[in-house]
């Protein structure tokens, strides 16, 4: 079965670098539309594995993930037609110099192949993923969690038909239809067929990917993100950015895990800074130093440090410099983002510098980890390490480049 | 004992993100003036592989590519000058952009890390390849083929030293000392520790690489180069592009493997394009159309549209379209190098277009495809896969990028 699948992708993968810009974006408002007329259906569909997950058990937390309302179908539609109103990367010229020889070079933008997308629980994601995939030229196979895969089922059926009602290829976005584990072994040896692997879901789902994957993964660990609170920080900044970045939205994994505060601070800022966490509901996990300026904190252990809590709890340290700052971040870090907050000029173009996570901020909130908030227009995911692509995703980092040489008959001496 | 050289190579990856432009082509300029001065004593060490590669009986064109002679040593010299000259690229800004909230968002280049280089004979990979990855920031393990063993040894300890001398971590570089096929076994496994693998070599190393990597791995299986010669292709331009593709050196990877002639060519420019091959040496294997217009051909099989002869050797097809060319590169090409020969502008058009090979030419040699003759500066190696870089590599293809958001108290809201 994933043989024929992957069979029908390579072939898809060989028609879409060729679609028109105006071709893939009208195919995904068709989509956005099929969305909103079918909610229905839909419904319907998900009802299915919303009884399925009570009667699994399964708390009310994940029900809710897998929950279609009427808003996420709106939000899901919403999304297609903010991809289709991007810029198209395919055919994009990115840079083009002279030989002295007289040839032209070009960069070109190209699509990746065939992308493999293996996820978990939300079925939004069979939407934006397709959606992404679909506008950078590129075939996807979709392997999503079984607790949703009667409303993924559905949602690719509706998207096929659409794509194939625009005039295009259905096997575009290709659907494993099957919830067995065995699939997705099976996926991850198909090193001929699926160019890149992107695995979005639990820490557990990553590593598994990425240990048994035959082909190149997007690897997004966790994010353990810092803010640093120079000697030189502005009170009022690292006051709302702290809070913001650890409270806003704790569940995400941009948001801050660990505070460390220069000992300038210990008596008066730090103070006042836990104590505004605290209000907002967090639970402070400290070192000695900080817990003798709060002592409220419970008492940090080591792994804390390096603990991603997804959660109101923050572990918090005093450091005497900038250099223990970021010898910190190095030990403990996850390479996600880490972010500093002073009004030094110098320290901030040293910690710039000398950080070298997927995201480096000054004086900012680490919730703009995010390729929505940076500008990227959308995002399929973020990478926590460097091969292809580094910090969030969107639609240039699902292509690739080629050369492309115009010349008037040179050879070569 | 990789464990240690592993640990070495990450401790170093942590300070060469640091060093100045300066110092890093200081300590590059340092190995040249050694490597010159020194040649006696490489010459030494080179004379120990000579003896043994003669002694197991290898034939002549190996011992030539094991040897060192004065003109090789200066010529990696020079190679380590010219990168010592390219700008460094690390710290690169290579975009910068405003956000609404007025973050300011930028992307800078950064080493990628720790590379892995395994390769076969020629020692000057050695150095170059040291060069290359010192300048753009990279730790370096290089495990070198055990023909060249000794002269492997000699020149890393000059590398070391000089690194030592101008101040700098000698781990930079690191060099496995043992040639036994154990390691490199084990150099696969280090995906903790190393970032990129970088294979050189012949297709049986890449593929035992690519196979048994747990780390990305840049893939070269091979170049089976085409041109096509259009209908509206310039019989001059023809001539000398077929003749210096295949001619000019056939034994590299960019050299022309397969010919495709348009038909309107099959009684008149074809017959003497082989002409002239043929008198340059080239035995020329091809289609039943190929073999009425030049009856001294051979028969192609089917095995020889998809060879890399690497030799004065060349199958040829006549076709009777653009679509039919494109469908035989597509079907037989390896993504390599192609190029088009016409003076139509809609079919040059439609070919950069539709052939999404690594390079693509229109009325150019296919041996400009080299990261040299590109413009690139100097070459680690060519991709034939898409993920992280396709085509000739140069030093920002040893680099990855980090975001830097520069604020002023920005919160999500």
């Amino acid at each position: 079965m994933l043989d024929e699948i992957g069979r029908r992708a390579r072939a898809a993968a060989r028609i879409l670098p060729t679609l028109s810009s105006e071709t893939k974006d009208r195919c995904l408002r068709r989509i956005a539309d099929k969305l909103l007329a079918e909610h229905d259906g839909i419904a319907e569909a998900n009802e299915r594995d919303l009884a399925a997950a009570r009667d699994a058990g399964l708390t009310g937390a994940m029900v809710d993930r897998l929950r279609l309302t009427s808003a996420r179908v709106a939000s899901m539609a919403d999304g297609l037609r903010q991809v289709a109103a991007l810029p198209d990367p395919i055919g994009e010229i990115t840079e083009t110099w002279r030989r002295p020889n007289g040839l032209t070079v070009q960069k070109a933008r190209i699509p990746l192949g065939v992308i493999g997308i293996i996820y978990e629980a939300r079925p939004n994601v069979t939407v934006d993923a397709a959606g992404l995939c679909f506008k950078s030229g590129n075939a996807v196979i979709l392997r999503g969690g079984s607790e949703a895969f009667e409303s993924n089922r559905h949602l690719v059926e509706l998207l096929r038909g659409e794509l194939a009602a625009g005039g295009v290829t259905a096997d575009a976005v290709q659907f494993v239809p099957t919830a067995d584990r065995e699939s997705v072994a099976q996926m991850l040896t198909m090193s001929g067929v699926i160019d890149l692997m992107i695995p979005r879901g639990g820490e557990g789902l990553i590593r598994y990917v990425t240990e048994n994957a035959r082909m190149p993964v997007i690897q997004h660990f966790k994010g353990t993100c810092h803010v640093f609170v120079d000697e030189d920080a502005d009170a009022d900044k690292a006051t709302a950015i702290a809070l913001n970045a650890k409270v806003q939205r704790p569940g995400v994994c941009n948001a801050m895990e660990t505070l460390l505060v220069h000992r300038a601070h210990a008596s008066t800022l730090l103070p006042a800074l836990l104590d505004a966490l605290a209000s907002a509901g967090v639970e402070i996990r400290g070192c000695s130093q900080t817990r003798d300026a709060f002592p409220a904190a419970k008492a940090a252990t080591e792994e804390d440090w390096s603990a991603e809590y997804l959660d109101l709890i923050l572990s918090v340290r005093v450091v005497d410099s900038l250099d223990e700052a970021i010898a910190h971040i190095q030990r403990y870090g996850s390479d996600h983002t880490e972010a500093i907050v002073t009004e030094n000029y110098t320290r901030a173009r040293e910690f710039v510098r000398r950080i070298d996570s997927s995201v480096v901020m000054v004086n900012a909130s680490t919730r703009f980890s995010d390729g929505n908030q940076l500008g990227l227009g959308a995002e399929i995911g973020i990478s926590t390490t460097r091969l292809h692509a580094y910090g969030p995703m969107g639609l240039r980092e699902l292509t690739s480049q080629k050369f492309v040489i115009y010349g008037d008959g040179q050879i070569r001496a």
